[in-house]
């Protein structure tokens, strides 16, 4: 396998380095071609891998800094905080080529425009778009984009992301991907005017699979690989998925897992079932991908924790090694040339 | 109370009389101020009527047709066969008074448009919305608007959803009710333009107890009373919403109540949690309401069965001896004098 170098933002998310460096470490072990480079304030990640008794190795390092972009959710802001931070430190790491890809739990908006910024978009592209992989009924992945890199999309960019979001599930699949607009309906004549658009122009190319609309109660059932929808949708659709199926999970725990004999009987018989229940919530995995980029980026969620962080590194890995970005660039090529013909 | 005069269409939805027949005799005997009109062909309602052992009274009619609207998903089609129609003859039995409210499960888009064309919308109203309560995490309800009257609103709509949700929900609740705006974000800053003028109207306006925003994952939290989006977002949240909670259940249900000795066990032990599981799911209520008109117009499900068609005629029987559509008309009267000062 190709070795990987990934810049990891340590002071990103709600527990920095507390966090961030057993999960370097953890990753470091079970991906053996990985280097990590850690950014953020020397001291507190030294103390952090004396505490888990970490023993040096050159597949480790730091570059320093003290600052850390603010957390406070106004872009302007956060974007101002981020010169010389550790976020900023990570992404330039990669721009410069000394690593492949950032991984950052940081704030959202500085972390998407700081890409935008420093790593460019790929040719022809009009807008990044953030894609996570959902899990689905039968065990399976569903890609949905945009979550939310943009609040509002014209119909080129909800092309584009199929485009994009078609090549990252073909990596993954090995086969053609199946592609859906997210929509009030499952017939053509539904919609607003941007899903309409958007499906004439998915109908028209041949390098997309495109099998029409699907409703929001198929999200999770296996219908599409990739689902495509405006970050305002897509952003609040996730969340929607995930608070329901955190209720669903809450209610059963309370009620079952937490409650002595009952609770002892119903995990000696139920245990898979469990299981199986708790991975159909997709707050559970971590690692959203900004697409479109010339390079890795990988946004962990802020309240993540140590395997959370490692299954972002291991994201960041795969999208290295299976080089995500240059079948995105190659894709969206070919989709120019076909449209000149 | 109140006597009430509900219009049932009883050839709309996808089992007819079959299931619409049973469900007026059982509504009958529910409300004893209730009287039901039962529009479609008279020989298949007969028929219903005696398989079901019903003894002929005065409180159910029958008004005769034998012309069904099309099922079809494309709205021109579905209005141009509507005309004298089992739908339009119990929503004109309400525009010339002799019904309080109609309850279809017909098409969507047809009823929508025969009721704005016969009943006509309030004074100042620029679009209906349609609404429902879901199930919230405390077993309170939550009514959320617009559920996909329309597929794209401006921000005045919205404004005019808030009041009108806001107006219905204090009916059911004897309180003022917490208005939210569904968005990306919970911060001022966030979410796309139409949801940031309508906020700033809504934070404007003393007849609104306006709350601010709420995102995805509070949808069955408990966090607001009303929450307001437009139609393109509502629907497929509500979809992606019980598709998470059929999701759940139908796996508890194949894997613990299905499996033998196991699910005899588990409906010993958590008889009590599955009910409660169940009732989360938005799917299992019925009867959605459009708000605007001069008139009630419940929407049942295509799919509804004979207790949750009873449930939507007790919706209509609510919103009647409520003045739902009169409260909702001072309401935004109200606002337009506001505005005037």
């Amino acid at each position: 396998m190709r070795n990987v170098i990934v810049a990891l933002d340590a002071m990103g998310g709600d527990f920095g380095p507390k966090v961030t460096v057993p999960a370097a470490i953890q990753a470091l072990s079970l991906f053996p071609e990985l280097k990590i480079i850690l950014t953020g304030d020397r001291n507190s990640i030294k103390s952090c891998l004396l505490f888990s008794g970490y023993q040096s190795n050159t597949r480790l390092s730091i570059e320093h800094t003290k600052i850390v972009v603010s957390d406070s959710k106004r872009p302007s802001l956060a974007l101002r905080s981020s010169v010389g931070s550790s976020m900023e430190m990570a992404i330039n790491l990669v721009s410069s080529n000394l690593a492949n890809a950032c991984v950052s739990g940081g704030n959202t908006g500085a972390l998407m425009a700081l890409s935008c910024f420093r790593l460019k978009l790929l040719p022809g592209l009009e807008r990044p778009a953030l894609v996570s992989a959902l899990p689905t009924k039968l065990r399976k992945k569903t890609w949905m984009l945009d979550l939310g890199a943009n609040v509002s999309s014209d119909a080129e960019s909800l092309f584009q992301f199929a485009i994009m979001g078609s090549a990252l599930a073909e990596q993954h699949l090995r086969r053609s991907a199946r592609v859906a607009i997210l929509n009030v309906g499952v017939e053509e004549i539904k919609g607003n005017n941007l899903v309409k658009r958007c499906s004439e122009m998915l109908s028209k190319s041949k390098l997309v699979n495109f099998i029409g609309y699907i409703e929001g109660n198929q999200l999770l059932y296996d219908v599409a690989d990739v689902i495509v929808c405006d970050g305002f949708v897509g952003n609040i659709c996730l969340k929607v998925c995930e608070g329901t199926a955190k209720l669903f999970i809450d209610k059963l725990k309370n009620n079952v897992i937490n409650s002595s004999i009952k609770g002892w009987i119903a995990k000696k018989l139920f245990s898979e079932l469990f299981d199986e229940l708790r991975a159909l919530n997709p707050d559970r995995y971590n690692g959203a991908s900004f697409l479109g980029l010339r390079g890795v980026v990988i946004k962990s969620h802020g309240k993540a924790d140590v395997s959370a962080i490692v299954n972002a590194i291991g994201e960041a890995v795969y999208e290295v090694q299976e080089q995500v970005s240059t079948c995105i660039r190659d894709r969206l090529k070919a989709v120019l040339l076909e449209r000149k013909k």
